[in-house]
């Protein structure tokens, strides 16, 4: 990002970035001081920048003057093809596993080197989890992420390990090599096992989400107690839970040619809904 | 929004999020052309926008040169407490409601005079449905929205009908008089029902979910076939579902006095994972 000689960036946008940017799964209200505080911006910047993000509704203002994140970005959000439509459509299945093993069950894709997690279901007694919804680990610490891994090339293995993955415990691939094994073992198996990578009594397991084009499109794992031999039960849950929801993505696209193709048309208007919905919202466009 | 004469609005971010509303859920690859179409911007800041909201990871470009919503969006909205923080509590027992009656769970919340939906479970089979996951109906047409009206005062009913209620069908409430004994048959009841406002052939119902200072936070509602006698067991169950949704919004927030309170400390970092997880991250505070 461009930036000023102080190191604040030039563009307006990058600025209201910085701006959402200092709220994080654990700061959802802030106040206007503490924004400004935690941008680095001039009070008097961070001021006439707050209000145009709360006069967009992107930012809003509660009654004990501190600010919350908008839900306008929650509105355009849901129209992210690539988190909301999986999400939707997976959504079943992460709740179904999850009711099934009663430990955590979670979805991602990737973003860049990381994963980026989507979805999560926990029981209260589940093993410890490093995962929060939206956020995001290194691709080579996860076991999702080493299913993202499984239809990359080497070169881009290898500039996962040069950016550096976080070391949360021994056991966490740091070198090619060591990733190499590890995403090579998945490409055997189909599915990935991560013993204590995150940490010591954690165990991630995930089987990969095809997109119609064939590709890994995301991941469904579990985070379970380590230690124990590997139950087979779970990883075949597991693999059914995420070759259903492959089969339902391959089912939200239609063909470009169709009549209810949408301009640019990859997929249909409304993933998960019934079929009267759907005919519902073919008669009324635009409506 | 203040706008130049040719109806360009003046604030840099606010022709940012004109370009952003481009794409809705119709429309979720869009070409530059198409974008610039759209927005009513000239080609030439069309373009500049567009490559400055990559930069930013708020547009993503595709292989075939078309764009779509970026995943920073669903990252940003993913801490949004008013959406995703109910919505991660509320997924079980919307998957729940569903699997039980198989038409469709929705929720709700209040934005403007509008339901904005957070969720939706649906069957195949199940009945016609307006509903978009982001989307919007006036709250005085939509069984959710009559719910969150019934702890507003008359003058905001008023100005709901003054803002002008879309007219889906004969029965949608048009004036404020047929609104207001729409909202009281709900406080009464302590759950509504709208049997045709938005298609003939739908009955919505819903009920409401509190937040922790006992204000009407949201809305959990279906949508069944119209006409039949209402069945007192799907209202049981969307009334115990719905409780059961508040109790958890109550459980995942904390005094601010609690050590492990948030700074301005409405609730809890991680509102659905598990207790060994919650140790794990507020023994890495910032790591």
């Amino acid at each position: 990002m461009p930036t000023q000689r102080d190191g604040t960036p030039v563009s307006v946008l990058a600025r209201q970035l910085r701006i959402l940017d200092t709220f994080d799964a654990g700061t959802v209200f802030l106040s206007l001081s503490e924004i400004a505080e935690r941008s680095g911006l001039p009070m008097t910047t961070t001021h006439r920048l707050v209000a145009e993000l709360v006069e967009e509704r992107m930012l809003e203002r509660l009654p004990d003057r501190s600010y919350q994140l908008g839900l306008r970005l929650w509105e355009l959000a849901a129209r992210t093809p690539r988190a909301m439509g999986l999400r939707e459509i997976a959504a079943p299945m992460v709740q179904f596993v999850q009711g099934q093993v009663r430990q955590h069950t979670q979805l991602g894709v990737e973003g860049g080197y990381d994963v980026v997690y989507l979805d999560r279901a926990s029981a209260p007694n589940a093993v410890v989890n490093a995962t929060i919804v939206g956020g995001r680990i290194s691709l080579g610490a996860s076991a999702i992420g080493h299913v993202l891994l499984s239809d990359k090339p080497r070169a881009f293995l290898a500039k996962i390990v040069e950016a550096g993955i976080r070391r949360y415990t021994d056991k966490t691939p740091q070198t090619l090599d060591e990733l190499v094994d590890v995403v090579d073992r998945v490409r055997e198996l189909g599915y990935s096992v991560a013993d204590g990578f995150i940490h010591p009594a954690a165990r991630g397991m995930a089987a990969p989400i095809y997109g119609p084009d064939g590709r890994v499109l995301a991941g469904l794992g579990m985070v379970v107690p380590s230690g124990e031999p590997v139950n087979m039960r779970i990883v075949e849950l597991l693999r059914s839970a995420a070759r259903r929801v492959s089969q339902q993505m391959r089912a939200a696209y239609i063909d470009p040619d169709h009549p209810h193709a949408l301009p640019g048309a990859k997929f249909r208007v409304l993933i998960n809904s019934s079929k009267s919905s759907m005919e519902y919202f073919e008669g009324n466009e635009g409506g």
